[in-house]
């Protein structure tokens, strides 16, 4: 719906619902509308079907060049996470935990290296993917990994984000699965503008997940695992109340303050991209969940004090617990280790190959 | 000014200036807030002087680790762009260009390598820098190298954006230089959110440099290059009202009444960082620019269609016209080759600098 001011289309009254904007119904957000019959993934887009080709620009992968099918049909989870080398490492993490074998001669391959942004690794049925930093980048993987999804006919796909975050009130190396993400104003939707009109997507995640999720921490584990409501930024210092960005207009008592109030309206922790990866895997009726661990307690300072080992082992708590999730799926499906589907690159036609590699490289 | 709705503190009602926003006059903006008599940068956050260190995460440097003014005290031009490729093959370029020399046996070396984030290189007064992709990743990394700058003393640093986008009206290979800033709703600044409140920062850019800049452009150019407004995006697909993101709920007619109408209204080309690197540069007092090169003219499609020759030379554009004006002002100050400062690594302290590239590599 546009803005109705009488001076200026143009003008600032995005907002609040008496201003008539656009809230989703979350009613209108049927399975029919994002699942065919046979549980594949379906689009909310009637484009895509009739485009000639689908070019996936910022993962280096198409339509018509790549055979997504053989190369992702098999896909069950989506796993994404900050830097490439993280989602590397968790690659190998979890080819060793779910018993996952390469071929003999054969070592991973990052599958869109051409893209030279996003690094994407497969093993078997799960994709590690890195999304960089915040919402915006998160956001063009997420349309792109959906539409991936569809062209290689994936059923039912659960998708994780894995990652670090300020905890608040909570100690560093703590779990946190979260249940409902905000953003600084504590709104549970992601805002955007499309055609100059403001549009608000519900930040859902599955709750029956988060719970199966929270059900998977084990009285051994040495640190705690909880479920709580994350706010996301869009910027990591001023945004995040951090006293040492480059600018800072607020004191020491006004950030505790503030922190203090987050945290009785109930926010365990803060990270940048968990409201766009809840809202666009909700519209796309795609399960998720996000887990982060807390590197430090925000009410107790900003700085992680935590030395490199010990680091180390609270990062591998969330992809600990993902791989928990995927082992136990797997289990009860009675493949914990597949096989059939080829996971390299099968290449469909080398001339759209070609294009799609080089059109790739070149978009920002 | 927090909000003032009846029933709960946390309520969207955010945004226009009758509710009482906090729209920062540039009037405050002033000079001796931003530089100290000397010229030098000064940072307008107090709390920076009186830190035992500064670690600057998401580029893996810190004051006490790395002797911040022996690495980077010569700097003069920060030269930033989407991905660590470009920006590696940038350095390069602006080597051979200022004729640059290393001492021999030696290479040019990812200054943040062990972040796994940025990438940085260094070559002479010229830093070359990848910001990824968005608002908030070149967000993260605008305040940390504005405070690189103020660590490293650098006099009166110009800051540039080298990018490419979608030209409104202008056929791909078009380079624009960025007059003005706009969001997806055609506000001028970059809304965040600070403690809970909406503030405002106005996306300026130095009209002067633009027009320097614009001034640079030779008759021979086989190609135009224009002044004009940038729409500055939080997403590529439906934010930029493409039809074949995921998601579409309009149709290709309403899309094109959109384009045509930013158009009118001034528009000339849409990317996704300019709004951040806008505001974040002027309210740091940073004189600053924004290049990009169009990949298409989105009033005719929204495919790249140009073969990959053709795109790497329009790429090569912006770098062009960056180029000519660091060497124009590298001729008038009589030194077009310097010499002196170490541009590799300066550890002050290694015990800290293995810290440092620690927790850099744990920071999402």
């Amino acid at each position: 719906m546009s803005c109705n001011c009488p001076n200026s289309r143009w003008n600032v009254c995005n907002s609040n619902g008496a201003n008539g904007l656009q809230v989703e119904s979350e009613h209108r957000h049927q399975a029919n509308e994002t699942r065919y019959p046979d549980g594949t993934v379906k689009l909310r887009n009637p484009n895509i079907e009739l485009m000639d080709q689908d070019i996936l620009y910022h993962l280096a992968l198409g339509s018509e060049s790549h055979d997504l099918v053989s190369m992702f049909g098999d896909v069950k989870f989506v796993c994404m996470g900050g830097t490439p080398k993280r989602m590397e490492q968790f690659a190998y993490y979890i080819m060793e935990e779910i018993g996952h074998k390469l071929p003999a001669g054969t070592m991973l391959q990052d599958i869109s290296q051409y893209s030279y942004r996003y690094s994407m690794y497969k093993v078997g049925p799960v994709l590690s993917i890195s999304h960089g930093m915040g919402i915006p980048s998160v956001g063009i993987l997420l349309h792109e990994v959906i539409k991936l999804m569809y062209h290689a006919k994936v059923r039912d796909p659960i998708f994780f984000r894995i990652g670090t975050c300020g905890g608040i009130g909570l100690e560093g190396g703590t779990v946190v699965i979260t249940e409902d993400a905000v953003d600084g104003m504590m709104q549970p939707f992601l805002e955007l503008s499309v055609l100059g009109k403001l549009v608000k997507r519900p930040a859902k995640l599955d709750k029956k997940l988060a719970r199966e999720l929270r059900a998977l921490s084990e009285p051994d584990d040495p640190y705690e695992t909880v479920t709580g409501k994350t706010m996301c930024t869009y910027d990591f210092y001023e945004g995040q109340g951090r006293l040492d960005g480059a600018f800072c207009d607020f004191t020491e008592s006004d950030k505790m303050q503030y922190l203090n109030r987050i945290h009785k309206a109930g926010v365990v922790n803060i990270e940048m991209e968990s409201l766009s990866f809840a809202a666009l895997t909700h519209h796309a009726g795609i399960k998720s969940a996000v887990i982060c661990v807390t590197l430090m307690d925000r009410l107790k300072g900003d700085q992680v004090l935590a030395p490199k080992e010990v680091l180390d082992e609270w990062q591998q708590r969330p992809c600990s617990l993902v791989s928990r999730y995927i082992k136990r799926y797997l289990s009860m499906k009675g493949h914990l280790s597949l096989d059939g589907h080829c996971g390299s690159m099968c290449v469909k036609s080398p001339r759209r190959f070609k294009l799609v590699q080089q059109e790739s490289e070149n978009y920002d």
